[in-house]
């Protein structure tokens, strides 16, 4: 059976190589005019010239955090002695993935504007291939990852004791907390550098100038192109390579463990099977790229249906290769995991059907916030928060129904102690069923800011309007498409923190064995700790809702979701301040530049947004790392995972609720531009920008960072559980 | 030792008396000219008007649930036959407190506008003391109603036996679900009502029109007052009434049960000291209003200085009182306990000097907020949520270690599962140490619209603008004072829905017996349902972390409170919009109104607040009462847990934001009209009007319902618990 594991490197290969090629094809196309090229190479310049700064301030992170690892490891020995290598592996390739990623769409932006001449059809295929090359990236380099830790450990590991198998399994979770630092990072700083960039321009540019978006003359248009760069594509490159390596390791740890007494042949089967299924994922993310195909001078119908049979080809497929995946790996009970994962597909397209009912202007919620434009800004803001507050009660309640159906197929619905690991792992390959096809469906994704950038091209470049018109069209599309993705994103995320919970309580018995205490006393009974189940753990550090520690944990855990957003939010109302206060500025002091006689001062605004995202993030980056290992060392276990589940529960509503307010505000101002309640430029207009404005951080900024933040803190509660149980 | 349990009703009854006396006292003043009188009238009758429909709709709804419990007990059986009733009167008696606080306040706010014209002292005089009309009706009537039900129940259960003590104490708990319904109808319609009026009336008043607020030219001015009398005058009464009233019947039940085994004698002794501690503090607040006494003519700095030492008094004694009370009863950790109330009002102290920190305008906070305001409403708007967002993590730290602390000197800092009722019982009587000097507290509360409504009356009675200076002035002082108060609450709101998580278990445990279970089998051993301890129950249904019903109910908590503060919100939005559209119509069809040569049509905005109120209350109500329900048939005690403590972390941080966001906003504006950053009309003045305008609904609407709704689903799940444990 282990030969099936040889797929797992060959998909990973496989996937680099397809990004390699789409990559290649579209460097070859023609980057236009001059001042295009122009214009792409301040953007490119720009973003290398953040990248760089911010590589540096977590370079530093990560190297006292591996130093710090280093020491718990071989200092105390209360540590895995891989930990710090796979911690630093783990930023490493989600640096990386952010890093192609970005690069990838600096070079594809002008180019995608360029072919828009020809037609809508040659921008859509470099903008979505070269989406695809990030897509195919981050799951190349995250299988790669993963293929060569199990097999390296496995080297040092005898696999076949049982208990070598969990600890492979559990060493290889600490790379997931070096993709979650990084990813917490490259969101944070990323999403701090757009939307200063983007408020500001908006404020001055569009509010006080009456000048349109990516006019040459704004000052921080430049910037505002940059951070779609930095924050919508590297930011979230790191981001779901986090999300997609987390769920599989989550998911190969909890195997691991949930089938301890079942033999090590059982075990691998579970070990290997979310390795397995995200392996098909990738070819099936392929061949779904692949079958978005248009004709020549296909209209808009047309191209929106090409690119939903890309993702809806692989997430149809995908469903049912699952059966196949568990059947070949000899699963007994194969066709009731494949429906676990099922349970976690179809939540994921609900969420993304929800979200696309709230956020869409095709739909009543987005069209009556356009209404309340009509009162002023105040309204549109008030009607905004209450649009996104309420947009979270069917997510959520689908994320539930998916969490009891992926455990109830996985233990025949018997909800009890002695089921527990079974459902939990249940629970965790249906979330990795979800992001098993993140190649394409982060292509959908990432394309938007390629179309969007080259729309900024277009008119910075002064093309013909008809230029914008269609890349506003190809921006469109991919939100309208990149909607089930988000929705397995969200849902996925979700069903991962989960598994790492219970991930934690699995750390937390390797932490007892590796501080000598190989025998435990609960309620009376001698357990071995190897032995121990999931509800030993839990009763012998009582995590149960009556002890105060674990309810203070709750509240604390809560309370970081809010405190988070609420740094990241600032920083970019501070940072987008001093935008607006610079932008002002070269108005009133560059004589001309609003007449377009004289070029404005770029650099100056990339430099603010710079400065502003490096220095703003470390803060609550570091709050969510020293948070957990804070509650750990003072209220132990208990405390943690009241940490954990707290900060799950808040932070994931919060996440849903800022998201869909976002995006509402985003398209209740196209609605009205679209020439509802008096179009472009009437006072109901002016009213939404504010909408959209005051929304750019909260979709942005502090929501996608919450997603991160929930795991990272589940990470470092996995890595510091050696010392936690050390003191507790 | 009983004969101590009469001070209680003597306590409530001089509690009435003086509040009887300071009504009579203020009637005595006289109301004014003939333009205040009628004004004062068009108020009281507005505000009459709306109760009623209010009281309309609140009858229907506790007619059925009544109608659904005495099925429940009589039809079923899985019920004590009290609950009916004893849901009805705690709904009478909450609904009565706020109804006699509304009445008083919309007499005294011409009355208190006529004595500001003598002096800001006699102003202050009768508005504070009107306040405490409030204040006192409300712990009087909250100590008489479980005075009279402590005695009417123990004719009937015998309580020389223990188990009978759980059983009284246990039933009493249900008239909470009566106030905190009826809390929540008059909060949120309360709140509606009150924000669609002044939200309306800012935005075409202030924004569009430049008139200032409460002119009586302005259509939606009535209303705005008339709000400001059901929202924050009779909808606080309700909802302080319901946590006064929660938070000791809830530590009556614990005591009962954390001292089962220990006798009656020792359950009764922690049966009275809550309602001892409240006795206590009636009497301490009726010596803090004496206290406020001011010389004729003295300044700003003498008035507040008077206020502080009312409270600041009530505060200190209440925490050297607490010693004797528990010595008196004969408490062997006397002192203990005293140091875990003392916990709970320290950390009261600390969240209220918090919040004010963080929301007036003598900080650098609000003064920042201020400042985001010269690059427009959008950073006011972004930077006011980071602030609200960041605010949460003091007050909830400071909780967190109240909740440790309360817990740790009841138990002598055993952290375990046999000190755990202890413990709670430490948590929960320190929220009845933080608001039994409510009587006081809510006085310097309920006065701030008393103060506002009189500036209101000055300026539409077109008296001198130095008597609306005044007014502002008494207002403002208010609000500095109340500080303390608004700590107390918050936090005590956090401590009592604690306390009723356990409340839950040991209701779950009656109604084990009610349907005839009365032995359980746990963990392999066999318990006596009656013997069973908190933990025995928590190990019976799994409630722990891992339990995937827990974290579903947890999910659906969190939601809960972001979905009904949408509700709510939207709700605000909507009236909002209509009361724009009618005021914006008023101005454009009656001619003159703007000349002030003829009079707007001040009943169609009293209408449309009160049909808006009226209408949009219900489904979030209603919602509030039917997912605890729910949650508790689908997925039993398990989930109903985890939803109160899901509910509890997201909503508690939430109602921190929201009424810190708001609040700040308030004040950036008050600061900016005080002549910064351009002062009054200047473009940094609308974008703080705008700030201003989102924090309505944040700070009085849907902020202030959320400690409701969590309250309110702990008590539907108490009183449910029959139910729900038939069928898991």
């Amino acid at each position: 059976m282990t030969y099936l594991f040889y797929s797992v490197p060959v998909a990973a290969v496989i996937a680099l190589l397809f990004a390699w090629i789409f990559f290649r094809q579209m460097m070859k196309e023609s980057e236009g005019t001059p001042t295009m090229k122009e214009i792409a190479q301040y953007v490119r310049e720009g973003a290398m010239a953040y990248l760089k700064q911010q590589y540096k301030v977590v370079i530093i992170v990560f190297a006292v955090l591996a130093a710090l690892f280093a020491v718990l490891a071989y200092g105390f020995g209360v540590q895995n002695p891989w930990v710090p290598f796979a911690f630093l592996t783990g930023g490493f390739f989600s640096g990386l993935a952010g890093f192609v990623g970005m690069k990838t769409a600096t070079y594809a932006s002008a180019r995608t504007a360029n072919a828009t001449m020809r037609s809508l059809n040659s921008g859509l295929k470099i903008a979505f291939r070269s989406g695809a090359v990030m897509g195919l990236t981050v799951v190349g380099l995250g299988l790669l990852d993963i293929a060569i830790w199990w097999s390296v450990l496995q080297l040092f590991y005898d696999p076949s004791e049982a208990q070598n198998l969990v600890v492979i399994t559990t060493t290889m979770l600490t790379f997931g907390m070096g993709a979650s630092t990084q990813a917490l990072f490259a969101r944070v700083g990323g999403g701090i550098y757009t939307k200063a960039a983007d408020v500001g321009a908006d404020i001055v540019g569009k509010v006080e100038q009456d000048i349109p978006e990516d006019d040459p003359r704004n000052p921080a248009t430049i910037a505002d192109n940059v951070g779609d760069n930095v924050g919508d594509v590297a930011g979230m490159g790191a981001d779901l390579y986090e999300s997609y390596c987390g769920s599989i390791l989550a998911t190969m740890a909890l195997g691991a463990s949930a089938f301890f007494a079942d033999g090590t042949a059982v075990q691998l089967r579970a070990i290997l099977a979310p390795m397995m299924i995200a392996a098909v994922g990738v070819i099936l993310s392929i061949i779904g790229i692949f079958a978005v195909r248009t004709k020549e001078g296909a209209g808009l119908q047309q191209l929106l249906k090409s690119l939903s049979v890309g993702t809806n080809l692989s997430a149809v497929l995908i469903a049912v290769c699952t059966f196949g995946v568990f059947y070949l790996l000899g699963f007994p009970n194969w066709w009731k995991l494949a429906l676990s994962v099922l349970s976690g597909l179809l939540a994921g397209v609900i969420i993304g059907k929800v979200t696309e009912y709230y956020t869409s202007h095709s739909y009543k919620p987005t069209q009556k916030l356009a209404e309340a434009a009509k009162t002023g800004s105040a309204t549109v803001i008030i009607n905004g928060v209450g649009l996104g507050m309420i947009s979270t009660a069917v997510p959520v309640v689908t994320i539930c129904a998916a969490i009891l159906l992926a455990y109830g197929f996985a233990t025949d619905f018997v909800f009890s102690a002695s089921t527990l690991s079974l459902g939990l792992y249940g629970i965790s390959i249906a979330a990795v069923g979800m992001l098993s096809t993140l190649g394409i469906t982060l292509a959908t994704d990432a394309y938007g800011p390629i179309a969007d950038n080259a729309g900024g091209n277009a008119q910075m470049s002064e093309l013909d309007p008809s230029v914008r018109e269609k890349t506003d069209v190809l921006d469109a599309l991919g939100n309208t498409t990149a909607a089930t993705g988000k929705g397995f994103a969200i849902g996925s995320a979700a069903l991962t923190a989960l598994a790492l919970l219970a991930s934690y309580i699995e750390e937390i018995k390797i932490g007892l064995q590796h501080v000598g205490r190989n025998v435990l006393e609960i309620g009376g009974r001698t357990v071995d700790t190897m032995n121990a189940t999931i509800t030993d753990i839990v009763s012998m550090y009582d995590i149960s809702l009556m002890n105060p520690k674990v309810l203070v944990g709750i509240f604390i855990g809560s309370m970081m979701a809010f405190l988070f957003c609420g740094l990241t939010m600032n920083a970019v109302g501070r940072a987008a301040s001093k935008m607006v206060v610079e932008v002002r500025r070269q108005f009133r002091e560059i004589a001309g530049i609003l007449e377009g006689k004289q070029r404005p001062d770029y650099t100056s605004c990339v430099r603010i947004s710079t400065r502003a995202a490096q220095h703003e993030m470390v803060f609550p980056s570091l709050l969510a790392i020293i948070v957990p290992m804070a509650v750990g060392l003072l209220l132990g276990p208990a405390g943690v995972i009241g940490l954990l589940s707290g900060g799950l529960g808040a932070g994931f509503v919060l996440a849903i609720f800022l998201a869909n307010s976002g995006g509402a505000w985003d398209n209740a101002k196209k609605y009205v531009e679209e020439g509802h309640h008096g179009g472009k430029n009437s006072p109901a207009h002016k009213a939404t920008i504010v909408g959209d404005t005051v929304g750019d951080p909260f979709k942005d900024t502090s929501g996608p960072s919450l997603n991160i933040l929930i795991k990272l803190m589940s990470m470092v509660s996995i890595v510091m559980a050696g010392l936690t149980v050390m003191l507790h």
